[in-house]
């Protein structure tokens, strides 16, 4: 009988502790990242600013917050540097300005909200997060999500906030190579090696709280250059970001093109749902061999409602990271070795 | 050896003909359309504009023309017509213009092309057709999109070409509603019952062509009243249009923050590709049970790979219609007597 009680009581108590495990991963973008581009001083402050995403955003499940919060938490840190192509520090388009996307879904309700082509919001995720909450639309766009998100009392800055002379530099660039007059020498320099890791260096989040819940979101400046009010995968739902408790939370970075073809963030739930596959081998499936075959570079962070976690990337680097203990973040940007 | 011959022949014949089976299949919007909300001289004009749109999109396909072909052309007969809120004749926004949304997506290279927020094109899905075609991109918004259309040399016009004073006194009334000064009356007589009807009369196409090629379109003037710049389901690729050759072209018409959270229209092709179900079972599975149980209104037109056709929908009514016998345009309005 006692033996029993002692049975009963582990049993219970591994129970508790599943139910309780929360998970945070986090994206900054993936691209031409390699040692070679990467001075150590510059990879130190990025190691530091995605372990403090990941802390802050893990401290908020800890004391029992919900994912989305965790989400929006850790993807605020990222918009809010200069170092990732999302809020401050966006790439810049053709007309020399900033133009943020954004997306969140709630893995419990199945609520989404996004806001494309906005420029005077200070945090678009934050406006995601509105447009799923306090309005009955998912996607709000341009100057219409401006008003809403003004309404909403959210904060606003001019467009110059977002300016980041680096990023500024780098469209100058790119246009002198388009017309011919830089042909050599730009695309050897380190600068522009990073430049090309940044370009798709949108961020993101996944999360599992202690409810259970599963949360994605992702945030973006899209792509240097880009002209003609050019929405890429992040403000889309199925495409850039996606969640359902059911199955898994996805955040997406990359050739926005090819993910929104290849409806990325949802095939990899799909996957789960109707194939049976397992988070890892969806994941991959859908990163290593649907997109890697069109030349789709890029990459996603994903977790499951178990807490399992996928990070798969095609190109040479992602910043990426994850927690799921206390005091120990885990950051990566390079390929590891296998 | 002579019947081995005939056999032969007949065999060859018959792959021949499955090889050429052609099949367009449209819709004009889903929604409370009931006999009684309807006087016979609509219906016979609903029919009448259903009728063309078809037989000119298979006169395409007779010719041997793409599906994407047949899909621009039957769609541009509906954006035409003040009967279907897509281009002229779409709904009015909270600030009384037209903002118009569209997306294409073709079967055989994955290629895709939308745009949204539109109030200067003649023709969006032209544009959608165009961001395909022309672009790097897939999907692009406002203003930008107006430039990117021009300078392809595609029609632009003053937004009053969209202008129809029935849709304009439908927002007028639905703006008093709004505000409680009509809160009885209007939601009885048949003329807010035919809006109630139109309020989701967003047109769409899809295609199989004698290449064995599969294309889908969609076009439309969103919901009556909205505002923000929000966007629906119709021009994001996966919701509301979606097209692969291995599995099924949709196109999509309903309440369209429903139709983006599921992502319907690549849903509908997972199930096909990972479940293994008919085109009839998955499109049944998303629109009677996944969208239903959620209470998302709406409904899709589908066709496979082999020709085989889905219209389900889960509102009384849904304009819509196919084709895949010369000179035989089958057209339906309201729910078929089972």
């Amino acid at each position: 009988m006692k033996n029993i009680l002692i049975l009963l009581f582990l049993f219970f108590t591994m129970a508790a502790q599943a139910q309780n495990k929360v998970v945070l991963v986090i994206h900054g973008g993936a691209g031409t990242i390699t040692p070679e581009n990467m001075t150590p001083e510059l990879e130190r402050i990025y190691r530091q600013k995605l372990s403090e995403a990941l802390e802050k955003g893990y401290a908020v499940l800890e004391r029992g917050g919900t994912s989305l919060e965790a989400v929006t938490t850790a993807i605020q840190i990222m918009e809010e540097s200069p170092l990732f192509n999302a809020g401050r520090g966006a790439v810049f388009t053709h007309a020399g300005r900033n133009e943020l996307d954004a997306s969140i879904m709630d893995g419990k309700t199945g609520q989404a909200g996004a806001v494309a082509g906005v420029t005077t919001i200070k945090s678009p995720i934050l406006a995601a997060q509105a447009v799923m909450q306090k309005s009955p639309h998912v996607m709000l766009t341009g100057t219409g999500a401006e008003e809403f998100a003004r309404e909403q009392g959210l904060e606003q800055v001019e467009n110059s906030y977002f300016f980041d002379q680096r990023r500024f530099d780098q469209l100058k660039r790119l246009q002198q190579l388009e017309q011919g007059k830089d042909k050599e020498g730009s695309l050897k320099d380190p600068e522009w090696g990073l430049f090309e890791g940044k370009k798709f260096g949108t961020v993101g989040a996944v999360a599992l709280d202690s409810q259970g819940n599963l949360a994605a979101g992702t945030s973006t400046g899209g792509m240097t250059n880009k002209r003609w009010g050019r929405v890429g995968d992040s403000p889309i739902i199925g495409a850039g970001t996606y969640a359902n408790n059911q199955s898994c939370a996805v955040s997406a970075t990359g050739h926005g093109e090819f993910f929104i073809r290849n409806v990325v963030a949802y095939d990899v739930a799909a996957r789960m749902k109707y194939q049976g596959l397992s988070l890892q081998n969806a994941a991959e499936e859908v990163v290593m061999k649907t997109l890697k075959e069109q030349g789709g570079e890029g990459g996603i962070i994903a977790v499951d409602n178990k807490g399992n976690i996928a990070m798969p990337f095609n190109t040479s680097g992602m910043y990426r990271g994850y927690m799921n203990q206390k005091g120990k973040p885990q950051v990566f940007i390079f390929q590891e070795k296998k």
